[in-house]
C-alpha cells in the first residue's frame, strides 16, 4: 500500500493508435516514477490494436490493456471496475480523455447523424468516462498528501483541438470547416471548464490540451508534426501543470489558446 | 414585388411565451419600417400559445403564426414552405433562433437524456432551422441592393446566454450549474462562428446575443429584468449590428462578451 502510492496511474481512452498508442508508449519507455498505465482502447483483440497489445508485452509490469468504448456506459464502467481490482485502493492520478473523431463538412453538408456521432464520441463519451473513473481520481487526491494541483496527484486532461477555439474559427474555416467536430469540441471545452469548478474542492486539476496538428489517422499525412513530438510536449505541458494551470486551454508546446 | 422588397421579414422561434412573445409583440407594436413577423411555435394552437394567437389578432398584417417545432426537421420544412409562400420571392431579413430549453444539474447529476435534450433543442434546432430558412436569407441579401450587412438586409441572431461563455463559467456554477445547458449553448456559439465564416460571402451577418437575466418560465422569478426590458435591449442591439459585429458576443445592452 505504501509503495502503491508512490506509483503513478494513468488512464488513456482511445490507445490503440495514433496519439493514445504514442502516449502510452512514451509512458512505458521513458524514465520517471513508476508507473501503470491503463491503455484502453474499443477492440483490444481486434487487427488494428497489435501495436498496443505488442507494447503492453513488453512492458507487462507498466501497461494494463482494457477494453473501453467511451461511447458504450457498460463499456466503460466495466473498465472500471477492472481498473478498481488492480489498483486496490491506490486511485488513479491522471485521466486522459484523448478518444475522439473527426467528419468534415460544413454547416450546410453536415447531417444530424454526424452531429450525433461527433457529440456521443466527444462530448458524451469523456463525459461518462469522466464521472465512472471519478471515485478513483478523488481517491487519489485524498492519498496524495501533497497540497496543491498536479497531473502526479489528480487530474483530468481533456484532448480538445485549436478548431474548437471561438475566436479561431476565421483562421481555417474555409479550407477546414469540420463543422460537427469544432461544435462537439467547443462542448467537450465547456465540459472541461464545468469540471474545473465542479472538483475543485476535490482538488482534481482539470485542463484542456490541443496536440498540434499531428500526422495521425485523423490528422491526416499532411500534417505539421509527428505523434512522437505532439506526445513529448503534451507530456512535457501535463508535468507542469499545477492549481495555476486549472481550467487552461494550452497546446502541445504549452502556449495558451483563446475560448 | 418593389413595395414588398422595403418590408423587413422577421422569423421568431419560440414565440408563443418568454422571449420569444415579447419580441413579437414589441416588433409588432413599435413604429418603424413595415414588418411582416413570422411567430413561430410548437403548438399554434394549444393554451400555451393563446397570448400569441391574440397578438396576431389584433396586427394582423403584421403577424403571422406558423407552426414551427425546432427539433423536427418536417415541421422545419413546413414552416419553411409556408413562409416561401407568403414572402413571394421578398427574402427573410432576419431569423432569430430563440426557442431553447434549460435543465438544470451538473456535470455528476446529468444524464446522458438530458445531454441529448439539451443538444437537440439548443444546437439541431437552431442549426435545422437555419439551413432550412437559408435559402430566403441568401434571396433578402441579394435583393438588399444594400452594401455591408445588417438585421434590415439579412441576419442570423442566435439567442445564446452568458453561462456558454468558457471564460465566465466560475462567476456561477457553484449556484447555477445547469451543465448540459452550458456545454449545448457553447455548441451554439461555435454555430454562429461556423455560420459567419460560411456565409459571409452571401452577405449573411451572424450574431450570438445574451438576453440578460429575464424573468420568464426560464430564467424563474428571481431574475434582473422583465422580458420587455431585455427585448427592447435587444431589437436596440440587433438595429445597430453591421458587417462590424460579424461574429460578436453582446448583451441586450450591446456589451461584448467573452467566449
Ligand atoms: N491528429 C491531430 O492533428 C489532432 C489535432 C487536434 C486534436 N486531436 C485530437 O487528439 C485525439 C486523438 O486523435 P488522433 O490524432 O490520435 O486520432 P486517431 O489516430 O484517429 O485515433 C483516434 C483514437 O480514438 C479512438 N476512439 C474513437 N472513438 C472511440 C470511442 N468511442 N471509444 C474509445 N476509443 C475511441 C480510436 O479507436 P479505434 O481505433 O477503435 O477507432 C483511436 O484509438 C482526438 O481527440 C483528436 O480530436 C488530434
Ligand atoms: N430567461 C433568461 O434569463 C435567459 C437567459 C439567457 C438566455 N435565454 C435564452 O433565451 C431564449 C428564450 O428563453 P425564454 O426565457 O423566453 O424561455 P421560455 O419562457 O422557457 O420560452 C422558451 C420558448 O422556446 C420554445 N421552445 C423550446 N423548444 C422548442 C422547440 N423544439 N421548437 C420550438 N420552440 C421551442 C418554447 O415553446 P413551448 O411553449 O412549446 O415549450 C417557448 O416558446 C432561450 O434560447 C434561452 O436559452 C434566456
Amino acid at each position: 500500500m505504501m509503495a502503491a502510492s508512490k506509483v503513478q496511474s494513468i488512464l488513456i481512452t482511445g490507445a490503440n493508435r495514433g496519439l493514445g498508442l504514442e502516449m502510452v508508449r512514451q509512458l512505458a519507455e521513458s524514465p520517471g516514477p513508476a508507473r501503470l498505465v491503463f491503455a484502453t482502447c474499443r477492440d483490444p483483440d481486434a487487427p488494428k490494436s497489435k501495436d498496443l497489445q505488442e507494447l503492453a508485452k513488453k512492458h507487462p509490469k507498466v501497461v494494463t490493456v482494457l477494453q473501453l468504448d467511451a461511447t458504450d456506459p457498460c463499456s466503460v464502467k466495466e473498465a472500471s471496475n477492472q481498473v478498481g481490482l488492480r489498483l486496490q485502493g491506490g486511485g488513479l492520478n491522471l485521466l486522459v480523455n484523448n478518444a475522439g473523431v473527426l467528419a468534415h463538412g460544413t454547416l450546410q453538408s453536415t447531417s444530424n447523424q454526424d452531429m450525433q456521432d461527433a457529440f456521443n464520441s466527444n462530448v458524451l463519451g469523456p463525459m461518462c468516462v469522466t464521472k465512472e473513473f471519478l471515485p478513483y481520481l478523488r481517491a487519489a487526491a485524498r492519498a496524495s498528501g501533497q497540497p496543491g494541483m498536479s497531473c502526479r496527484k489528480a487530474a483530468v486532461i481533456n484532448i480538445s483541438t485549436l478548431l474548437a477555439s471561438m475566436a479561431s474559427v476565421s483562421q481555417a474555416y474555409a479550407f477546414f470547416p469540420a463543422f460537427s467536430y469544432r461544435v462537439s469540441k467547443a462542448g467537450l471545452n465547456m465540459l472541461n471548464q464545468c469540471g474545473v469548478e465542479e472538483f475543485r474542492k476535490d482538488e482534481i486539476l482539470f485542463a484542456v490540451l490541443h496536440p498540434g496538428w499531428v500526422r495521425t489517422q485523423l490528422g491526416g499525412e499532411e500534417a505539421d508534426i509527428d505523434a512522437a513530438e505532439s506526445v513529448r510536449g503534451m507530456l512535457r505541458v501535463m508535468e507542469s501543470l499545477s492549481e495555476k494551470q486549472n481550467g487552461a486551454f494550452l497546446d502541445y508546446q504549452g502556449k495558451s489558446l483563446p475560448w
